[in-house]
């Protein structure tokens, strides 16, 4: 399968890109550096050593004789190089992981808002545009959030996957209506992909494009089989305030012997998946791809949930780590329980990596490794979800 | 009330800011005079004769002695002018009808569909990020449409204003969940208004925004009261295929000869409201805004319901000129009913415009006076939903 992976050099991006390759299929990444520059923006460098695009894709070939392409291009911007892209290499489906996928960068200033909203949603509205412009059949994957339907709405009833079934009430009685679950997003981040939602559903009503959103929960892990070939393949760990993401967080505080950062009283429920389920899911929904003329095709990419606390509370006995409590810098329920469908990938295959299968260990070396790395004034979470919301000052000088 | 009107030079805007002037506030215009530059690209002129913004303002003050304000901003892009100018001018209100509003226009191209998607997403979106920004308490009053609900989702229910209580599933019985009533959009303009809901649900709820849409009907007619005191003040009068809406095109084709234009049955049943009545609603809004830290206050801005083919055949009636069904270069139902609640402006005062009431005739009359001036090449709709999809060669040499 030819396939076009826009955001390539990603954290989940680059392991995809690598797997996808390593499975036999024909990659070309598509990536503007934007992740990379924003490192620069925010005086921060990924705790492993990434290589250069150009080393990283050398490497590839040197170790399996497999080629991947590189088209530095913007897709916010770069429609008419992008159109040329897809008229000239007629790919069978684009991986769509080209947005900014922090909350709390997308929380940051008026300007990181501003930058969310109209990177994320000019982009994807250039891919489906210059889709329906080619009349090619392309199938297009997207890489939406959990996110999307915020957390706790519909009591009892775990969250269904994309759609739900509702009753709406008329003067000639209750009627049946199957609905896109209603969007709760909780930044400005998670609200740009409630409104790739609404663009996916009209291009497949209106063009019949075979598009699959997966709402993906809290990636952890850093490693898959292929980035772990060869320092030069190795992925972005993040652990900053604005990237890092929770689980990992904790496994590289614990490694410098920071205490864990839980905001609130951690009772926030998240729902996870390790970066090497990621990289299958995404197989999987490439070759599995909706009908033309259908809806979109939504998955909850997903493997278990956890509680904020009890992450914590684990990290800590494995390590001896204290947990801190620090104010919480995001406007969330304090509190909330998580019940989340998952059976689409199970009934198609997938074999979920867990945390208890001694996987913290393997990522917890991986932060040991690069602990010499880590930048211990970047660690605390200084984006507010509103002006004068109270942070904490760095814990360890 | 001091109040800034984005898009204050359009259809909409221009009647609207004369109208407020006259009531007493104090209106400053924010346009990019953009409606003007796309009658250029479409080689379209309005068939009344619009004034320069200069000469309207002019003329307003010597009939009234009132002083309207004029920037020329684009909304879109002009992110820090805006920010110097709420600043400065703190404003209690502000309009908001800076988007682009014609549904075939939006999907005349790729083009044209990635300036309408660019256009009024980021132009929204940076009106709120800039309030957020100022700290100020403005509140904002914007123009959406009835599009966003799609046409007879909900069975034999009207449609609500807004929100929808519905019955959710669970594993412990149903339980009751009000929800933004689920986006139906029928063009990318349709779109670009549903993602604007999302956009204000976000800022209403993280940053307490007070914020009214108002999800309007098709509008006919030309003039207001204050419009007709001078033909320096006259209103644009769109009849080309795409920007001119339905009623007001036959208005115009009766009133040069030319048949009038149904496409397919002509079953589609639509909302109308008189421009007299838009500029009430505006007002009604502006001076009845939601509690800061609330919902989202919308209103259905609709006053009548029609088929498009009674519609044609009232007027075909009242002047003896024929029908000509062509074929629709839209993606619709042939045929809808719609039955729409309305119940917010009316219980606040609104008294409707009917197409009854002998208005008509006066929008004949604006038709017949500048028949002169229509270009019958830029009648019928050429702008289709789909590549390749049918239209009419001209009706009329």
């Amino acid at each position: 399968m030819k396939v076009l992976v826009i955001g390539g050099d990603g954290f989940c991006g680059w392991p995809t890109s690598l797997y996808l390759s390593d499975q036999g299929h024909d990659v070309t990444i598509i990536d503007n550096l934007s992740r990379r520059a924003i490192d620069g923006e925010l005086g921060i460098e990924s705790l492993t050593p990434i290589s250069s695009m150009e080393v990283r894709l050398g490497a590839w070939k040197e170790l399996t004789g497999k080629e991947i392409g590189f088209i530095n291009l913007d897709l916010a911007t770069d429609y008419e190089e992008l159109l040329n892209i897809l008229r000239d290499s007629q790919p069978d489906a684009v991986v769509h992981f080209g947005e900014q996928r922090a909350a709390p960068y997308s929380m940051r200033s008026d300007t990181t808002k501003r930058y969310t909203i109209d990177n994320n949603v000019r982009g994807t509205h250039n891919l489906l545009a210059a889709v329906v412009e080619t009349g090619q059949n392309i199938a297009i994957v997207h890489l939406g959030t959990m996110g999307v339907y915020g957390y706790g709405w519909s009591g009892s009833a775990p969250i269904p996957e994309g759609y739900l079934t509702v009753k709406v009430p008329t003067p000639d009685g209750e009627i049946d209506r199957e609905i896109l679950h209603p969007a709760n997003p909780g930044s400005v981040y998670h609200l740009t992909k409630t409104l790739d939602q609404l663009i996916f559903a009209f291009y497949a009503s209106n063009d019949q494009l075979r598009i699959t959103d997966l709402h993906q929960g809290i990636v952890w892990g850093t490693q898959t089989d292929q980035t772990a070939l060869d320092e030069r393949l190795i992925n972005r760990f993040d652990y900053d305030g604005d990237y890092g993401t929770v689980l990992n967080r904790f496994l590289m505080q614990a490694a410098i012997g920071h205490p864990l950062t839980v905001h609130g009283t951690g009772g926030q429920t998240r729902a996870f998946i390790h970066i090497r389920d990621t990289v299958r899911c995404i197989e999987i929904a490439l070759t599995n791809p909706p009908e033309a003329g259908g809806k979109v095709s939504v998955f909850n990419q997903v493997t278990e949930t956890y509680r904020v606390r009890d992450l914590a509370q684990l990290i800590s006995e494995l390590t001896g780590i204290e947990i801190a409590n620090l104010p919480n810098p995001r406007r969330e329920a304090a509190e909330n329980d998580l019940n989340v469908s998952r059976d689409r990938f199970l009934a198609l295959g997938l074999n979920p990596t867990t945390l208890s299968e001694g996987l913290l260990e393997e990522c917890r070396d991986i932060a040991n490794k690069y602990r010499d790395r880590a930048d211990t004034t970047k660690i605390i979470a200084r984006s507010v979800w509103k002006k004068g919301m109270e942070t904490s000052p760095d814990l360890v000088m």
